[in-house]
């Protein structure tokens, strides 16, 4: 048995995902204690009681700060080679779309990479990726697999991620993105590659997967929903066929433009639609009626250095459950920490520091299926817990550019990184 | 003699100030090599030249990474005591400016717990920010009063500034700023309060500094120059006087609306004009015929949320000489990373990755009149250097929100941060 104590105050979310209005309301235990064992939450209490009721138990100080639930990211492209520095300098200088492609850059160019690279070159990649969120205070990301979009490739990319989840301490849930682009092989021909993905690809990786991590839930798969990438009608028909293997979905849906993917998510049952930047006011509520969570993403506007971020507040006003997640990827937004992206979607969404952070923990575990093992201080979930260095939660959005977390618990193990 | 080696690149801007389109033209030596002796650099070479030179000098490894200027921050309110994240919390629910005031909020609630903390309180409180400012890569940050606007508290903050300084390794450059606000005590009566700066608050701190810190070059001295704050002609009486007592200037101007405060500091010479949000194109060529150095503070309306940043391209388009500063404050943006600055102003601003570096480093130094001896790596300089744990400088624009830099040297100290 652990116990924090000499926290300032201990606060999280409570009582499963929040909907609508519900988002951000949290329980704040000034100067509470939490007991962990087995890597479980056993209680949590005011000051004085835990110790008073276990004064055997091993204490791990707070130092006088603040305790919140460990981040949930369910949005990552994790996994990657190389990087788009060049292309990043390029847009800056004013270089168009196609000067850019002509000169090697945009999604191919880290399809190339990553086609190029071994399982143990993506692996110490994007360790140090993952070993950067987690010292911001991320314990729990999603990680998409989608710059491969041939079989032996993007299996490498799920191996990937198996092995680095292996390794911990970060816990890597795993999405399948074979829909992420129209491969070179296929440009042109999105319908053919939409039939090899559901008549190939879907049940290759599925046998694949199965044999590799026996008993293991399947990944998730996504698809790209955009204009000229997978249309609705394409992406109605991957998803129906990944349902129909048994895979849980996720969905890109109105980054550019507004298909119908949100609309299309909840009714397929999606566990979540991601971007939502040009959904509509039906979509809004359709999602808002269906058990899918709205994940919003604003690194990416923002990393391109774009003005127009998800309809947060038409959202939760809507009834949404609406999350936050970093999108980590090499070629539009590359960041890590969702202390970031929390301080960004107040300013950029106007979400309280209580709704962002409600939408960076239970919610964000809600649009990864695992609300009821993750995202709160609660008596039974896993410890997945932040000490940080300030005293007051808020201070997370306020505060923004650094890294005010000093200490993160992982399944009731303490790492500390500040 | 230490030696700086396995670097991917050493990348600086030289050769001074950087006005105008020549932004951003850095020296980039591939695995390139600096020596380092007694706190300067000594110098800098090819891979193998400076270890073929000086076999026996220890060796630094920058382990195959880029290595850049320290960053300079020139533009900060580094020392206050307490938070404003109830007030944060406030105008993200929709409060008016109004409600927040009747709740205490706004610079009097700082002022207020200024007033109240001793001289320590202050140490204590603005070190844990300087010691995140420089595990973050600034080296050199300027701090200025303001937050007492009065003779006792004004001198209490210098005094915290000169403590911080000694204390090191962050070199703090200090800025006396009595013209901050308009007081309590002469609330609606601005020139009653201009009176007394030039009369008796200016004579008294200089002498006050003289006799604390003897041969000391005198603070800066700063006035916010806003419409119902320092109007213009009291925003000139303050630095004439100033001036007049040997005070080098600097200047809030042109943040909310434009008063002409920056044709002002080029005409009275200031060594930088700040903020120029609202700049008119005639100040900005006024600002650009001047040594006047131009300070833009993107931090700042991105911490209020707002859309509407410096015309920093038009800046540069002039033959200004552009710096970026944090303007790390508790109202508007407690960011004390000069690489999110950096991240920032390629976005919101357009700058390249390149013209964003030496914004940071020389061009900042030339903002607190130190560019002989800090902002780039060259032979003579001070030796304020960044082993980055990237190959590649862009990425400190490109990858954000989290810290790219691994180890900060300070006047050839080596200090781990990464």
């Amino acid at each position: 048995m652990k116990i924090i104590v000499d926290s300032s105050q201990v606060v999280t979310p409570s009582g499963g995902r929040q909907k609508g209005l519900a988002l951000g309301s949290l329980s704040l235990i000034p100067q509470g204690e939490v007991a962990i064992e087995d890597g479980r939450i056993y209680a949590v209490g005011q000051k004085g009681e835990l110790v008073g009721r276990f004064p055997g138990a091993e204490r791990i100080s707070a130092g006088g700060n603040a305790v919140v639930p460990g981040f949930v990211d369910p949005h990552t492209h994790l996994i990657f080679a190389g990087d788009r520095a060049v292309e990043f300098e390029m847009r800056l200088q004013g270089k168009t779309y196609m000067e850019i492609m002509a000169a090697g850059g945009g999604i191919l160019s880290t399809l190339k990479a990553t086609r190029a690279a071994s399982v143990e070159e993506l692996v110490s990649q994007a360790w140090e990726r993952a070993h950067t969120a987690f010292r911001f205070g991320t314990t729990t990301m999603e990680a998409k697999t989608g710059y491969g979009l041939d079989i032996e490739t993007e299996l490498k990319m799920l191996e990937a991620i198996i092995q680095l989840n292996e390794e911990g301490p970060l816990e890597i849930v795993p999405t399948y993105m074979g829909a992420h682009a129209i491969p070179p092989e296929y440009a042109g021909n999105p319908d053919g590659y939409t039939r090899f993905l559901v008549e190939t690809a879907l049940p290759e990786t599925r046998l694949w997967w199965q044999a590799r991590v026996p008993g293991a839930s399947l990944p998730f798969v996504d698809v790209f929903c955009e204009k000229d990438v997978f249309e609705l009608a394409q992406t109605e028909a991957i998803l129906t066929a990944a349902k129909a293997l048994g895979f849980p979905l996720k969905l890109h849906a109105d980054e550019f433009e507004n298909l119908g993917g949100a609309a299309l998510a909840a009714r397929l049952g999606a566990f979540s639609a991601d971007h939502l930047v040009k959904t509509s006011p039906a979509d809004i509520q359709a999602l808002a009626d269906s058990e899918t969570v709205a994940v919003s993403l604003p690194g990416t506007p923002f990393g391109l250095g774009q003005q127009e971020y998800s309809p947060a507040r038409a959202i939760i006003a809507a009834g949404g459950c609406l999350a936050l997640a970093s999108d980590l990827n090499p070629g539009t937004t590359w960041n890590e920490s969702m202390q970031f992206i929390q301080a960004l979607a107040c300013r950029a969404m106007k979400l309280t520091p209580a709704e962002a952070l409600a939408a960076s923990t239970i919610n964000a575990a809600a649009a990864l299926g695992m609300e009821d093992r993750l995202g709160s201080i609660e008596v039974g979930k896993q410890a997945d817990l932040l000490i940080l260095r300030v005293r007051d939660y808020r201070m997370l959005a306020y505060r923004y550019g650094t890294n005010l977390v000093s200490q993160v618990i992982k399944k009731g193990v303490v790492h500390p990184v500040g």
